[in-house]
């Protein structure tokens, strides 16, 4: 990391637009290889010059990509890491491991301000304990949580959900919190000014569903207009991908099962409709003729594309890219992580946040 | 009802094959009216001539639908009924007027053993509250459940899912029961004769989730011999679909919202698919050629064919069909009635049940 690229990334939100944007990138983990990651950056990097890259990982494996590369390499500082954290470890075991892990080492780079976002493929419980110890939670979190972005009919094309999956559960205070963060997401990445936050339950009906969710709903909607977001009640899991909202709160145990069971859905209806066009000969042709179609489908409902969960309420923001994630993949979440380093959205959040939310009991000294 | 087809149903599950079976049916509160409800009977009828049919409603419009099909209308005993639970109504309210409505009439000819199913397409809340307080709950069973048949990659076509939204809460003992009813549902309506079993957690590594799923995990596993199951470990939201597991045990909160979810996510496809086939000339051809297949895909995945939630673990079977249920919707609800009643199911589940889990501390008199 040189001098110049550490002092483009000032301590307000306030840029010119020949700024750099510094980018920290965990190499390894990925299912895909570090190749990939290499292909993405340069991707990136080919749309957007004010990229600039710390890479981490086995340093001679990725000197001798990047060096394919020459702009890219003029642009991207390798930091070695002598370990990587496997995609299987115990988060708890990981732990015992974590220095000089190239995950460990890209979120130094946040914690020390060299970059504002890390981006990392790897196992994402062993992302989120590290994040929670190297960067540590923001005033008025007490459970970080995880941001998906959802294909919806909504005319940006995606919901926000939250939490995916950071933490098996949360409190009406949790949830509170996690309306604020969606509510600032949705603003700095999706550009909408006054979010519509639902929260996730069995009917839409007031009676409906567990206390805590009658709580949380409470808190939630007398917190609309200082979180300036409007609360609509209550959403189902038809709810999802509908255009009546933008923010979906759950908490992480819901919200990752409701995420998996569409993935799984969806993956199975492509591969039903797979087995339909090569049925016949019939279907065949019409297989040829309804290409184009088919594939603007699946580009609109490619989950490369939105790859990347945030994880929301630390300081600093971190980026789970999918395991699997090829370079489109990547290139996805540097896209991502470029627009929320550029408006300083870590910050944003952790004030709105401070703001609006009650202090914890045990935050201030009573308990 | 006639004295032929009450004593066509007794108290052990032999029966010969010329045995009528009796169904009872609520004829109102779904949302297509009662002329799909009668017209589906037609369809079943016309199959299976051992149905016999007790149906609850407006005595007036239903005689004058049934009295345009003769051989219908010489299997089908009319009972008229004051009221009709509404679709919206407040399960607690509907509860205070539940004495001479079609739903309390449908249930009640179950209670008697004038019919072994009841099938209504009405408010599922208002169903099941009735039910609990007409049939009771079978012995060893604190929570009744809803189970629902999920389109899979297994041999069979479905997956189990219980409990889709009966409860919204379920402890260890309860996803131990869960585990139990759906394997005897799975062998009984399925035939399978040792079905898989998976617990639906965030992960499946055995240290993931909550601390009540370890609980339970243990329980499941203790009584897979017993139970004539097999135990699988903990399952995801991708595995709902999967062939490596039959039967997919959760609480009702988590299961309503998967559904849903699933619901929610394969009709934004389906609407995806119209607009990318609807977008030119070459992609309305393609669909034009395609549409065997496309049709082919639609019977596959038509919800219509697997409609019915059904409640287990009430001394007595109730179906809940979808309240948007066609004639074909309503005639598949049957169809799973006269499997169910044939064999007599509701007693064997309930023997297997207090034959397997521990009775409660409330059951035995010490707390």
């Amino acid at each position: 990391m040189n001098g110049d690229a550490a002092s483009a990334v000032p301590d307000t939100p306030q840029r010119t637009e020949t700024d750099d944007v510094v980018i920290s990138i965990d190499a390894m983990g990925g299912d895909m290889g570090v190749a990939e990651v290499v292909r993405g950056m340069g991707m990136s990097h080919d749309k957007n010059p004010r990229l600039r890259f710390i890479l981490h990982g086995d340093e001679a494996a990725l000197a001798a990509l990047i060096s394919r590369n020459a702009p890219l390499a003029a642009r991207t500082e390798i930091r070695n890491a002598d370990s990587v954290i496997a995609m299987d470890e115990k988060p708890s075991k990981a732990l015992r491991r974590a220095k000089g892990s190239s995950m460990s080492n890209a979120l130094e780079a946040v914690r020390t301000g060299e970059s504002e976002v890390a981006i990392s493929c790897g196992n994402t419980g062993a992302l989120m304990a590290f994040s929670m110890l190297q960067l540590r939670k923001a005033p008025g979190v007490d459970r970080p949580a995880i941001a998906i972005l959802w294909p919806s009919a909504n005319p940006g094309g995606y919901n926000v959900l939250l939490d995916a999956g950071a933490d098996i559960r949360a409190d009406a205070e949790d949830l509170l919190t996690y309306a604020l963060m969606g509510a600032s997401y949705a603003r700095n990445a999706s550009g909408l000014a006054r979010p519509r936050i639902g929260l996730l339950n069995v009917g839409t009906e007031e009676h409906k569903g567990r206390a805590e969710l009658h709580d949380a709903a409470g808190r939630i909607a007398a917190a609309s207009e200082a979180g300036e977001f409007e609360y609509i009640g209550y959403v189902e899991g038809t709810d999802m991908a509908s255009d009546r909202v933008d923010v979906i709160v759950t908490d992480g145990f819901t919200g990752n099962i409701a995420l998996k069971t569409a993935e799984g859905t969806a993956r199975m209806i492509r591969e039903q409709l797979e087995e339909a066009f090569s049925y016949s000969t019939l279907s065949r042709i019409g297989a040829f003729f309804a290409l184009p179609s088919l594939k603007r489908l699946q580009k609109r409902i490619d989950p490369r594309r939105v790859n990347g969960g945030v994880f929301l309420g630390l300081n600093g923001t971190v980026i789970k890219s999918h395991g699997g994630a090829d370079a489109t993949g990547i290139s996805a979440a540097i896209k991502l992580a470029f627009t929320l380093a550029e408006i300083g959205f870590s910050r944003r959040l952790a004030e709105r946040v401070a703001a609006i939310a009650p202090p914890r009991a045990a935050d201030d000294g009573t308990a």
